[in-house]
């Protein structure tokens, strides 16, 4: 089931406002807003399942889609509130307190409120005659509403000559590490791929950039079903302790 | 101002649709559907210039942009009808009889009705405190509607990897003949670049596919304030005549 969603205020006299439908929502190991990549692709093990509503959920939809690697999705922004619209925003990346145009940047708080990301096809599988998709890298909070899919077309798609402006380069990873005993406690419940995927979304520092290179406080991230408690320190992230909350969703 | 929107029936009864509005609308030189180029990149003389509605046109909603080479635009396929769901669809790549999943495609006839293109972001231009970006190699009809502006960043977006499924290799170009008289008048009243524009975009063999390699029948396609009819052989394009329209559109 979708999340009520947060509707933009339209101005409605000057431009009519489009009806877009979710064709589906995104299972993924991201409980909350807090941890998730800023950018996909930066936590490869970190694997999401996209299920469709129907009749988007028919397997035809998607015949020929097993010859690509990789696809685009067009999501919704829906846990981003947005009643009106501001011309900048102040990007992760740039520190949390330098402006750009949000037009400039990849920033949630937009007024279409979708998200584009290019995310690794894995599997197209079929259960009950209804199709998932099996993705990787996804940077997408769980519950996420899916607008579109499309595949990805390297000899269109891909520009790797383009000029990236501000954000030129992958972001600065840090050394993560786990104590033996919760690390012997995430193996036996999750398996080797996820406790690889914390590792991956812990080292990119998901504390929010303006909270500088390190402030050794305790903070939670939402990860499968544990909140994984982590300290940041300047070059390195120390898992704390760990909160079990219910059932793992092994879908994902 | 905006065609009026074909908006697509949406099954309210089972999921929400989102209510996004239009932030600007294209001028291209493709007064048609019939010779758009299929994918982005192809005509790159082509220019375009994205108009936006207020209060979107605000030059510091685009602070930040003139570092980046490209951008990803989302529009809507407006002058594609769509009043159902089909699960698959004939791609043109394919030779236009041949069934494909719709999300196994960048087909017009998808449930979001939304298009997804890299495109040069040539530059930013500012008249009456209005902003306006000027791009090149653009896929668009002339009026498309644009729902977002994305910065791309190649470190994110350019995965020259990835595996292209049925579309692996742009489309085969034919030579385009356009005799002397024709290409003087061309010449004097576009220029250089917007007639370097057509043949680009004739190239591509704007034809139906399924109408096979060549069938030398006179077609007309709508480029500028012009509408050019030519006739397509196995191997090349010719031009036959030409009739003017109207006034050209300068910006373009």
């Amino acid at each position: 089931m979708l999340r009520p969603i947060l509707l933009a205020k339209v101005n409605t006299d000057r431009i009519e406002p489009l009806a877009i439908t979710p064709i589906g929502l995104v299972h993924s190991p991201y409980g909350q807003k807090f941890a998730v990549p800023r950018q996909p692709g930066l936590a490869p093990h970190a694997e999401a399942v996209i299920e469709f509503f129907s009749p988007y959920d028919d397997e035809k939809a998607f015949y020929g889609l097993q010859g690509f690697s990789h696809i685009h999705l067009i999501f919704l922004f829906d846990l981003a509130p947005y009643d009106h619209f501001k011309a900048t925003v102040r990007p992760p990346r740039l520190g949390g307190n330098t402006r750009r145009g949000v037009f400039a940047t990849r920033s949630p708080f937009r007024p279409s409120r979708l998200g584009l990301s290019v995310v690794r096809l894995l599997n197209i599988e079929v259960k009950d005659q209804k199709v998932r998709l099996r993705i990787g890298g996804a940077d997408l909070v769980d519950g996420t509403p899916v607008v579109d899919i499309k595949p990805y077309i390297p000899f269109v798609d891909a520009v790797p000559e383009a000029q990236g402006g501000f954000a030129v380069e992958p972001p600065r990873l840090k050394a993560v590490t786990i104590p033996p005993k919760i690390e012997a406690v995430l193996k036996d419940e999750l398996g080797d791929r996820r406790l690889l995927a914390i590792a991956e979304t812990l080292a990119q520092d998901p504390r929010p950039a303006y909270k500088g290179d390190g402030d050794n406080k305790l903070y939670f991230a939402r990860l499968y079903n544990y909140d994984i408690g982590f300290k940041s320190g300047v070059e390195e992230i120390t898992v704390e302790k760990i909160v079990k909350l219910g059932e793992a969703d092994d879908s994902i």
